[in-house]
C-alpha cells in the first residue's frame, strides 16, 4: 500500500493508510498500547489492542484507521494532533538497540560530548536536527542572493601544492610522491577565476589545522565565497551588506518557527546598514563605555558586541559594517588604502556582535601584489599559478567570504560551533575521540 | 560613470556609455585603430583614432559613444554586432604580458598540457569556459530535482578516520598526531543522515589516488548524491531516473547554444526510460553483434556503448537503466536481490554509452551489514560511526550518486575529464606538473 506522511493524515479522516517511521516513545496501558510514530514531517499517535514488543527508534510500518481525537485529547503541540491512527498491522522493518539515553524530550539533555559520541542518535532528535534545516537555508539564501548580484558558481579544488596563506596551521596530504596540503581557503582560486567570469561564488570546504580546541573553531568548515570585478569600494560595501542581510533575512522568513523554538528574536535589518570604520568604532566604545581600544590594532570581542549594541540602539540594526582594519592585520592580498596605506580597504560584517563576513578590495597588480607576498616573509614561487592569474590582466576587483557553520551557530544562539557541524572535526575527535576507549572496540 | 555592459550596448544607441573589459584583439590600421573588447556578456569593437598602446587581455575602461554600424559591417557572431563603440578616452586598469599563444581563435588550440599550465589564461577563452557553465548548470539542475523529490540538502566531512570502502587508493592525511583519510566518496555519512532528513542530497568532494594517468579520472572530483528511505527497488529506479534525466534536461533547456556551439545534439529523453538486466542486456549484444560478453561479471565499455545504441533505436532514449549486477562487483553496502542473492539490487543509468550514475537498495540491518564488510575482509571495528546508525534503526533505502565533471564532460564530448575540471588534480599535476622545470622556477 502507498505510504502516507504523517503530515497528512489529518486530510483522510476515516481512511485507511499505511505509516512508516520510527517509533519515538511506547506508552503501554495494559491492553492498550500508545505508540508515538515519527517520520520527516512529525509524529503522530498510533492505538493498537495487538501485543507489541516495539522499543524506541525501530522502524515500523503500520496500517490503519485514521480517527479523529475527542476534544480534549487534542494535542496542539504535534503536526497531526487532532488524529490518530487505530492500528490494524504492524510491521517491523528494522529494531533498535537499547538508547543510551532517552531520546523522548523537548530538548535533548546530553552533554556535548555525547551529543557528538552518538550524532548519528542525536541527529535524529527534532530540536537537534533543525539545526541543520537552519544551515540548509543559510546556503540556499546564499546562493540566491550571489546570484541576484550576477556571480556564476565554480568548483575550485582542496588539495593544492602550497599553503594558501603561510602560517603552521595547514594539514599535509600524502600526494602519490609529493606533499600537499589541504586548502586554508579557497581565496586564492576564486580570485584566479575573476578574469572568466568577473563575478563568481562558491561553497568550498576550508581546513585549519587550529592547535587548541575552541568552541568557534573547527578543523574542517565550510565557507561560502564571493568575488566581484570592476567593483571600487563602496560597490562592494553595498554587495557584502546586500549578501549578508539577504543570506539571514531568507533564514528568519523560510524558518520563523524554528527561530522561534530556539527563542531567538527576529533580525532587524534597517534599509540602510550602518558603516563606519574601525577607529571610529573605537572611539564611540571610548564615548559609550569609558574604555579605552583606540591603540588597538584589531577589534576585541568585547568591541565587537558593544559596537553592535550600539548599532542596534542608534540603527535599529543588528549588521554593522567596520571597515579600514590596519593593513599589516590583514591577509597579503589586502589593498591598502591609496589615501592612507597604513588603513586598508577591508571590512568586518558584524551581526549581533560577532563577525560574519570578511573581506577586502584586493591588489589587482602583479608587481604590488609580488611586493605583498615578499614584505610577508613569503615566497612568490609558491604562489605561481595565483600570481599567473595577475600576469596576464586582472581588474579592480574584491570579495568576502563566511563560515556556514558559525552563521548557523550564531542565528540560534547555539553556544559551541560544533553542534553546528553534522560530523564536527576537531583536534581530538574524527566522528569519534582519539582519546576514548569506552567507545574504541 | 556607471559601467554599461556589452550585452547592453545594443540599447544604448547614440548614448555615451562606460564599457569595462579586457582587449581581446587589437587591430591596427594607421591612423584608426579597432579593438574588440570582452566583458562577461560578450564581444563589442571599438573604435579609436588615438595612438593606443595595448595587447591582448589589457583591462581597460573605455569611454564613448554607442553608433550602429554600417548593414554590410554588422557581425552576426557577436551579441553586440550591430554596433560599435566610438572611443573617447580610455583608461588601463591593468596591464597584460605578452600571451604564450593566440587567444584569438574561435576555438583555442592549445595541448591539453599547455591548456592546464596556463589555466588562469586559458579559461578566459569563450569556448573554454562555457564547458563550466554546462557545469554549473548540471549542479543547478541536480539541486532541483533533488529537492523536487523531498531531500534536505546536508554538509558532509570529507576527512576520515578511515578508508571509506577499503582499497588502496586513499589519500592519508597527516591530522595534528594521527593518520587520517581523504574520503573516497560520502556514501557512509549520507547512508547516516537517513533517519534524520529520510531524503538527503549532497555536493561533496571525493579524493581517489589513482595510481595511473587515464583520460576519465580525476584524483580530486566532485561527487552529487541522493539517498531516500523507504523506497522499494523500482521506486528506486523511479528516482535514478527523474534526478539523471531532470538534470541533463534542465542543461539541454539552458544552455541548447552551447551544445549546439560543441556540435552535440539535443538529448532525447522519452516519457519511459528502458530498464533492463545486466545478463538481458549481454543477450542483446550477443543477438546484435555477435559478440558473447555472457559470462562477464560486468558490462564491458563497448558493452556499453552497443546497449546504448539499442536503446536509442528501439526506445529513442539516449538513457537506459541496467539492473542487477552481480553481488560481488558491487561496494559491500549494496542489498542482494533475495531471490537470487548472486545478484545485486544495483544499477547503472547510461547516458550516450557511458555510466553516468550509479547505485543500489541498502542493506539496511545491522547484523547483515557486519556479515559483509567482513566478507570483503575488511574490520567493522573501522565503521563505528556507521555501524551505530543501523543499531538503532536503519528503514530499507537506497541511493546514488554521480560525477560532476564526468557528466560535464559526457554532455559536451570532451575528449578528457581534465577539460571539465577547473583545476584538475591527477599524478602528475596539481595546478603545475610536478615534472616541469620549465614551468617551475
Amino acid at each position: 500500500m502507498q505510504r502516507t506522511l504523517i503530515s497528512d493524515t489529518v486530510n483522510k479522516i476515516n481512511e485507511k493508510v499505511t505509516i512508516h517511521g520510527w517509533v519515538h516513545i511506547v506508552r503501554n496501558h495494559g491492553k492498550i498500547t500508545f505508540l508515538d510514530l515519527r517520520d520527516r514531517t512529525g509524529l503522530l499517535q498510533i492505538v493498537t489492542n495487538q501485543v507489541v514488543d516495539l522499543k524506541p527508534e525501530d522502524v515500523i510500518s503500520v496500517t490503519g484507521k485514521v480517527v479523529t481525537r475527542p476534544e480534549k485529547l487534542i494535542n496542539p503541540r504535534i503536526v497531526s494532533g487532532t488524529v490518530e491512527l487505530q492500528a490494524k498491522e504492524i510491521t517491523i522493518l528494522a529494531q533498535a538497540d537499547t538508547l543510551p539515553f532517552d531520546m523522548n524530550k523537548e530538548v535533548l539533555d546530553v552533554t556535548l560530548p555525547t551529543l557528538l559520541d552518538y550524532r548519528t542518535l542525536t541527529l535524529r532528535h527534532p530540536h537537534v536536527n533543525k539545526i541543520f534545516r537552519v544551515q540548509e537555508a543559510v546556503m540556499e539564501g546564499f546562493r540566491q542572493a550571489a546570484q541576484k548580484l550576477g556571480c556564476v558558481e565554480i568548483f575550485t579544488p582542496t588539495i593544492s601544492a602550497s599553503a594558501t596563506e603561510g602560517g603552521a596551521e595547514v594539514f599535509k596530504v600524502k600526494y602519490y610522491d609529493h606533499e600537499a596540503f589541504m586548502i586554508q581557503s579557497p581565496q586564492l582560486y576564486k580570485q584566479m577565476m575573476v578574469p572568466v567570469f568577473e563575478r563568481v561564488y562558491l561553497t568550498s570546504h576550508a581546513y585549519r589545522a587550529e592547535p587548541s580546541v575552541t568552541s568557534r573553531h573547527l578543523s574542517e568548515s565550510i565557507q561560502l565565497d564571493c568575488e566581484l570585478a570592476f567593483v571600487d569600494f563602496p560597490e562592494l560595501l553595498d554587495a557584502v551588506e546586500f549578501v549578508g542581510s539577504e543570506t539571514v533575512n531568507y533564514v528568519a522568513k523560510t524558518y520563523g518557527d524554528i527561530l522561534k523554538e530556539y527563542n531567538i528574536e527576529a533580525p532587524h535589518i534597517p534599509a540602510k546598514i550602518p558603516r563606519i570604520t574601525m577607529r571610529e568604532a573605537q572611539k564611540i566604545i571610548l564615548e559609550r563605555t569609558g574604555v579605552d581600544h583606540t591603540q588597538e590594532l584589531d577589534l576585541m570581542p568585547e568591541d565587537e558586541r558593544e559596537i553592535c549594541k550600539w548599532g542596534l540602539e542608534k540603527h535599529d540594526s543588528d549588521f554593522i559594517t567596520i571597515t579600514h582594519y590596519p593593513t599589516k592585520k590583514r591577509s597579503f592580498y589586502t589593498m591598502p588604502d591609496p589615501a592612507n596605506p597604513e588603513y586598508s580597504l577591508s571590512y568586518d560584517f558584524l551581526f549581533r556582535g560577532v563577525e560574519i563576513l570578511s573581506g577586502s578590495q584586493r591588489i589587482n597588480k602583479h608587481d604590488e601584489l609580488v611586493s605583498a607576498i615578499k614584505d610577508r616573509g613569503m615566497n612568490p614561487a609558491n604562489f605561481k599559478m595565483y600570481l599567473q592569474a595577475f600576469e596576464y590582466g586582472m581588474p579592480p576587483e574584491g570579495g568576502f567570504s563566511f563560515g556556514l557553520e558559525r552563521l548557523t551557530m550564531l542565528l540560534l544562539g547555539l553556544s559551541n560551533v560544533r553542534e553546528a557541524s553534522l560530523f564536527p572535526r576537531d583536534m581530538e575527535r574524527v566522528d569519534f575521540r582519539f582519546s576514548d576507549t569506552k567507545i574504541k572496540n
